[in-house]
C-alpha cells in the first residue's frame, strides 16, 4: 500500500522503531501505528545494534514494506554522505554506512541525521516550534548539545558538527571540562556534572546542604535529587541548580547575539528541574543577548518521541 | 545603456559613491568606473548625510541613469523593509525608509542592508571568501561586529541583526562593556578598548611598557601605536594585544562549535595588528572549537571596499 512510514532512533542505551502512515501524518495525524523501544545490551557493538534495530523495524512493519524511512543517531553522523563517524557510548560505529546499510536490508530510501539535528527538525514540524521558520534545539541531559533549524531546513554546518553549543566557553577560569577545555555551558548545566559538583560542595561545606544530604543518603547525587532539593528550599542546591541554568543562560544569549534566531526550544530531563531552572534561563539568556535580539524560549513538545518525528519528517522527504 | 550600477556606503564618518558597469562585473571586471568618497560633517544628521548622498552619486552618475543601486549602511538596518532603524554616530536615522527615499531620488531599483552583512557578500562574492558557501565575516575596528554567509545567502536572523560576535561573553568576571555586560569579545579585542586598556595598565605599572610610553609621548595611546610598541618587543603592548587577540579567538571557536562553518574573514583595522595578533587569534580559535570543527580563518581581500563590493553583489539581484 506504500504508505508506511519507519522512524528509527539509535539512542546511547536504547534502539526505537516506530511506524505511521505517510497519509494519516500528511492529514495531521499524530499517532504511532505501532512503536518499540528496547534497552541495547551493556555490551553492545555497532553489529549488534544494527541487527536488532533491523529486527524492530521487520518486526513493527510485520512483513509490509516501508515507503522511506528516517534514522535519528546519537553522535556524530554526516546527512549527506548517511555515515555515522563514531558513536561515544558504543564501540564499533567508525565510519559505518548505515544510510546504505538500512537501504540494502528495507529496500527502501534512508535518510539519516544526528539526533540533535533531527530532533530540532521533528519539534519544528511536529512539536514546540510549529509555526517558527528558524529554532535552535537544545538537549540538556547527560550532555549539551543543539540542532538548528534556519529558513525551516537543519543547518548542519560544513561538517554536519553545527549545533555544539554544549561545548562553548563562557569562562576560561571555570572547572575543567571532558572535552579538556575549562569553564563550557556543558560542563556547569549537564545533569552528571550537576550532580558531581553538588557532591563536592557537600563535602566542602559540611554545615549546607541539609536536605540534599538526607535525598542522598541510600542513593548516589543525581540532577534529579538536585532539583528535588532545591524545590524543597535547600540552598546549596538551589545554588547548584541556578549555576548550570546561568551557563546555559549565558549560552543562549551568546547564540541569540550571533545567529540572532526566533525561537529556543529546550528539551532533556534537567528542563524537568522547576520554575526557579526555567526562570534563571530566560532571564541570563536575555541579559547576555543585546535588547535588539528578540526571541522566545520553550519547552520541547515532543519529548524523548522528538528524534522519531523528526525521522519521520526526513522521511517524508525522501520518497 | 541600461548598464550601471551603483554601490553607495553610508559608513559611521564617511559616505562613498562608486560606480562599475553590470556587463564588466559578470565578466569578471573589478574596477570601479568611478567612485567619489567625502568625510560627513561632524554636525550632520540624516537628512545631510542623504542629500550628500544623492549629490555624490548623481555627480558619478553624471546625467545618465543607474540600472540598480546596492546600499551599504553602518548601523542597524532591515533588508526585509530596507529602512533604518538607527545609527550609533549620526542623529536622525530613526526608522528611515532608506530604501524608498533612493528609489524616489534615482527611480531605480534599491538593496539596502547592514555593512557587516553587506561586506560579507562582498567578501564572499568578490573576496577572501570566493569559493566558499558559508562564512562569518568579522570585523575588529572601532567595534566587533560580524555578518554571516550560509549557503551563499545573508543569513540575517530575525530582526536582521545576526552576526553580533562582539558581544558574545566569555567571562562573565571580566571588564564592563559599553553595552552594559562584563567580559564581551568587543571589551578586549576593539581597537579603542585596547587602547584604554593599555593606557590604563601604563599608570599601574610604572616600570613596565617603556617602548609604548616613548611611543604615546606627543600623542594619546592608539590601537596601531599598541600594536607597533609590541612588534618593538614591549611587554606591556603584547599582553594587551594578545589578550585582544585571544578574547576574538574564543569567540571564533564559541562560533564554529555553534554554527560549523567553512571559514572566518577577519577585516578591520585591528587586522594589521602583525603576526603575534594572528597567531593567537588562530591558536586559540582552534583551542576553542571542538577537535571535529574544521574551518580557515582568512583576512579581508577588499579592506574598505568589501562593503561596496557586497552593494554591487546586492544590486545584481534587484534588477
Amino acid at each position: 500500500m506504500d504508505d508506511l512510514i519507519l522512524a528509527l532512533d539509535f539512542g546511547g542505551t536504547k534502539l526505537t522503531a516506530a511506524m505511521v502512515a505517510r497519509s494519516d501524518v500528511l492529514a495531521g495525524g499524530r499517532e504511532w501505528l505501532a512503536a518499540q523501544r528496547i534497552f541495547s545490551p551493556a555490551d553492545a557493538d555497532a553489529r549488534i545494534d544494527i541487527s536488532t534495530m533491523v529486527a524492530l523495524g521487520r518486526q513493527i512493519l510485520d512483513g509490509t514494506e516501508a515507503l522511506s524511512i528516517g534514522v535519528s543517531f546519537g553522535g556524530p553522523a554526516d546527512y549527506a554522505s548517511g555515515v555515522v563517524r563514531r558513536s561515544d557510548h558504543v564501540p564499533g560505529w567508525e565510519n559505518i554506512p548505515l544510510q546504505q546499510l538500512l537501504e540494502d536490508e528495507f529496500g527502501a530510501p534512508v535518510r539519516l541525521d544526528n539526533d540533535a539535528n533531527v530532533a530540532a527538525l521533528g519539534e519544528q514540524q511536529f512539536g514546540a516550534g510549529i509555526g517558527y521558520q528558524d529554532l535552535l534545539y537544545i538537549t540538556v541531559s547527560t550532555g549539551v548539545g543543539g540542532g538548528w533549524i534556519l529558513d525551516g531546513q537543519p543547518w548542519r554546518g560544513r561538517d554536519g558538527m553545527a549545533g555544539e553549543i554544549g561545548h562553548c566557553v563562557i569562562d576560561p577560569s571555570g572547572p575543567l571540562c571532558l572535552c579538556g577545555k575549562r569553564g563550557c555551558v556543558e560542563r556547569y548545566a549537564s545533569g552528571p556534572y550537576m550532580a558531581q559538583d553538588a557532591q563536592q560542595w557537600l563535602e566542602q561545606a559540611p554545615e549546607r546542604g541539609g536536605i540534599l544530604r538526607e535525598l542522598s543518603r541510600e542513593a548516589s547525587i543525581s540532577a534529579e535529587m538536585v532539583a528535588e532539593a532545591a524545590q524543597k528550599g535547600d540552598d546549596l542546591a538551589a545554588e547548584i541548580l541556578k549555576r548550570g541554568a546561568w551557563a546555559l543562560g549565558v549560552g543562549i544569549g551568546n547564540a541569540a547575539n550571533v545567529m540572532n534566531p526566533s525561537l529556543f526550544v529546550l528539551g532533556g530531563g534537567v528542563t524537568k528541574a522547576g520554575e526557579l531552572w526555567w526562570e534563571t534561563v530566560g532571564r541570563v539568556a536575555r541579559e547576555t543577548a543585546l535588547n535588539d535580539m528578540v526571541f522566545d524560549i520553550a519547552g520541547a513538545a515532543l519529548g524523548d518521541d522528538a528524534p522519531l518525528w523528526g525521522a519521520v519528517a526526513m522521511a517524508l522527504t525522501a520518497e
